[in-house]
């Protein structure tokens, strides 16, 4: 099944396992002659490389992205372009009972029910080193929005929850997200995880985060009615990274309990241009980008693997107690951030290329 | 565009506006074989359909439907089955200023910007009236699901929240949904949400709701890892709902605050199989089908359309205030639940055929 | 499946039965504000009419197209424009013994090894009637590209060939074409084709045809490397045509016996523009159009509906002598020709948008 | 696009130019637990490979495959296979006035008028060379066909025309089709080309092909009418494949002279089976196989890479003559036989689990 591509005009194709020899993709639909080298997608995956503090993995991988195909002297082609990133610290002499024991939270169970077979080496195909390979495709869809849109365009993400930890509204300073290990747009809240990460860390315990992500600079009309819109090409990129569980959209889960003179974004004219006085409505109404900044909010659930110990079974059937080894990040959601960056770019050039190729291929607009 | 189809294996495509002469769809992928007339639809149809109480718009609609192809002296024959609505109750007399005005919070703004042009009769094809064709699609695939899983196998979604009033969980009685207007699981919480909901109506507001659905007797391994995981086609879908701007699978957002040792559910054998001792997953775990029941909940914004007058713009770009007229919901949350449960139905029909097709081929599991 | 839909950015799902109630199709990807009514379609349906001479079937159908929606006061919307063709002269009485006896060369046998059922009227969903929907579809993919290409666009198919009676290259006059009830391009071999199946028909035979078509005012470019090849999408289509067993474009499979310095057509500048010498290549390198005419000949085989006892099975497995009774067509491939010209502009269209969305969606062309 | 992906549920997605560092593809949809290493791959590619004889191209290739994912101590398990095979022998230092020039019969005018950019390295993207990709992703069809249908099945392709030269079809071989470089059927006609091709070379010219494929032991009921036919599948799997430029099924294009009572088989009951008399249908009826060998025969133009001058323009509009330097096949079709096997593999398999996927989901056939 095509079940590993994500998009339709502007794809990749993603595969790879957590320890086996390399983890890459296939990006189709590039548009040719943008200027792209591996130094342009590097440092991308720089951000979400693990073993860069003590808050995320101390799996020390260098993450270095090869082009393989698609760009010659230095320009897309406009044939696809295989990146490919090698896996090199493996580890994987041993991995003792985990071949056998289904981890509580991990998807050993369910691959296994449906496979009959699984690579258990640091989690197969199912393990968030995957996630690399999103960040890669996600660089080169952000750098031709880039091209497309100009410098009003940008995609930012930030954690704004880890634990019950959250960053209070009125301190928000997207200049600080870069300044600490958090992906945190205030300072002092990052002290505060850190402290907080520390004791989870010590008692062997794994915390969960909420990242936000603002689009700015989107223009208005993207999005396929009715069951390719915006929201939903949103909420199937989002739910697709390990480990998420919940998606929102503008006020999301809150528009429940507003009212509806409230919920629904008032307009006037702003300097000749229509501005909306709110934005319950994240960005996008009936499915397509209406001007406004695109917002979502996402869930990650804590890091499965802890080293506290939980019941189980194996998979011969009996019931079992195990700790999960190994090096893990007590928060996964960290670097979370730079993939769920990706996939909104990924989602946007992809809905933005359906959307030109329907409404500007008739020379003259009117009849 | 084929965005206006859903699904993959098993699948509808979509047509219709608000106050054209019909809606419908064609449903692919029906296996041959099955017994299927008029009348094992209706009653799907039948619990969607407005007028019913004063909590629902006064839209008198026959929401009768016809099976135009595919099916042969009571069976399906394997080839496509178009389902066709007519539209009965129009009312297209007088649109007054809604050709020329966006409301706040629909969808008349934006598909203005991306097409240029919009049927601005009933909110045209950005209608809620749309879910009928999804409820009708959905009936098949709820049919045929119950033919291959049994009579174990049930989706059930309910109301769990109107405005500020939720349903307390200890008060979760599934019995009870059929028997008020609110697909509520507690009579005593109906009597309060009816209360409430006149008061709304009253005032010329509107409110927001949350459903919840729940589908038992789901085998596990239907998901497909990494991009059509069932997380991620269950968001999809239930995003492509008009009015929909969150999804949380399982625990959701509040997995963010519980920490890793109780959000990663343990497991048991119980009977000679496998239990999961909590739910917090929602019966998905890397994007597979576990086994335990697939629950989510959904968030849907209040009618934007109401009696309130709003600030808005109109298509010349000169500032407005506007006051929406005509028969609506208070609650358009309340005809979502069995649109919510049709598109339950569509993606699990749809991801078990996927999961079918790949690991059943083989004469045998091992070679 | 979605196996009833034919094209990806322009495209349509066509549903229906020879003798149901009705056939039609989906139109989805259609660009808004297209001048549009049913009035626009029905030539092209009016074409393809059975009925209208003695050499094609005397089933009488009315063929009248119905838009149901997608089109907004006499323009297209941009939303799925759904076509109905009721079934008027269904005949449906008496079926005899088609319900369990297979006719050689019709598709009966292998639908029921396929499905274990069949709608045997008529032939059901294999029946040539469905290609009614093609040519609606094809009608709406045709005014699109003239309305993008300009009045130099022109897809022309006509019949070359029928049995052994070949149109003489030096006599094809294309004026000709619709002056003859064979899309002749040629009135004295017209004369020929009238005698040879006025004998055919006595006889209780058919005859098998070919169909060539060409697409003028093509710009260069269109066609995706290397599985949406342009060749690929046309031979994909033609195939898809009930009763076609062979497409060749330009030279075909007399390419296999020329030397290479003749098939590979020469290039020379004329007046400024660049221009092939020769067309060997049917406009298409690589899977690209080159901008010179788009070349493809199709074989249709001869109706399987004959007077004349054949020998078969039946669905008991015993064997049986039968002969098909009814209106047919002595020659089906009459009739493909408006079906070939409306597969060849849904292919064209489809296939440039999909080259627009990749190439025009940067600002500009260098970086 | 993901324009570079071949199939649904069993699909591959190719990367890779003629010099770049390596070619390659993702094959998805692979059932799980299917033994399978390199070992098992790597023969179908020898038989493809260049430079075996001096009727092929010298250029050296190792062409060894490298599995990169997918594959778990020896067995399949169900996540995306990446196929890489790296391009040893690039010659890259001299291309001459290729960059600027374009060769007639070649892609690289289309290719520069749609992309303004092309990688003029041996072709690049255009290259026969992508075609090593084809054959590995269909070793993996064809190896799980072969679990699935047994020993029964078997997909043949020959050669049956060099230039001017049939094979006569009462001398048809098939054991020898693998004793002598050309694919022949026929040890005698094998020598006829062998002097046809040395003299061929010596002019600087090249000559065309023509390749039948049969496929036996493919049960009934494969393909998805109306728009997924088999037929329409082969075609265009077939034409995605470099200088191809005409198919034909069965009996094909002779179809169109043949009477309807001798091109519609026949069919009996042999042993209690159906059988038919002949097999102008090339074992297809509807779209679906008929149980009867699938029969297809392929064109393949003349190598467009020859010695002889000839006219084109370059890349700044100017007249010029060229000649084809370096090193090229005489005829390309001969190493297209493996290709063509590869993808009637992948174009079965895919069918076969759309197929299964439809008609087994029900647990008994009837309701």
């Amino acid at each position: 099944m095509t079940d590993n591509t994500f998009g339709k005009l502007f794809s990749f194709t993603s595969f790879g396992e957590s320890h086996g020899l390399a983890i890459g993709c296939v990006v189709d639909g590039v548009p040719p002659k943008v200027k792209l080298q591996e130094a342009d997608i590097q440092p991308y995956l720089d951000r979400r490389k693990p073993g860069q503090n003590r808050f995320v993995t101390q799996r020390s991988e260098a993450d270095q992205v090869e082009i393989l195909s698609g760009v010659f002297e230095g320009m897309t082609t406009g044939t696809p372009i295989c990146l490919l990133i090698k896996n090199t610290d493996q580890r994987s002499k041993d991995y003792g009972d985990i071949a056998t024991q289904f981890r509580p939270g991990h998807a050993d169970f369910t691959y296994t029910e449906k496979y009959g077979i699984r690579d258990y080496r640091g989690g197969g195909r199912s393990s968030a080193r995957e996630t690399a390979v999103r960040v890669a495709a996600g660089a080169i869809a952000d750098i031709i929005l880039t091209r497309i849109l100009g410098t009003s365009f940008k995609i930012q993400a930030s954690i704004v929850q880890i634990g019950p930890h959250k960053i209070s509204s009125d301190r928000f300073d997207a200049s600080e997200i870069n300044n600490n290990p958090f992906f945190c747009a205030d300072a002092q809240t990052a002290l505060i995880w850190a402290d907080y990460l520390d004791d989870v860390r010590k008692q062997g315990s794994s915390a969960g985060a909420i990242i936000e992500v603002v689009a700015t600079g989107v223009p208005s009309g993207i999005g396929q009615p009715l069951y390719a819109k915006l929201d939903s090409e949103i909420a199937s990129a989002m739910m697709s990274i390990n480990a998420v569980k919940a998606v929102e959209i503008g006020a999301g889960f809150s528009l429940s309990e507003i009212a509806g003179e409230i919920a629904g974004d008032e307009m006037q004219m702003a300097n000749g241009k229509p501005e909306f006085l709110s934005n319950n409505a994240g960005g996008i109404l009936g499915g397509i980008s209406s001007g406004a900044p695109i917002t979502a909010r996402i869930a990650i659930k804590p890091t499965s693997s802890i080293l506290t110990t939980r019941k189980s079974i194996d998979t011969s059937g009996k019931n079992i107690e195990l700790r999960t080894k190994g090096r893990h990040d007590p928060c996964v959601g960290i670097r979370g951030v730079p993939v769920v960056e990706a996939m909104m770019a990924c989602v946007l050039l992809d809905l933005m290329m359906r959307h030109h190729a329907q409404t500007t291929i008739l020379p003259e607009a009117n009849s």
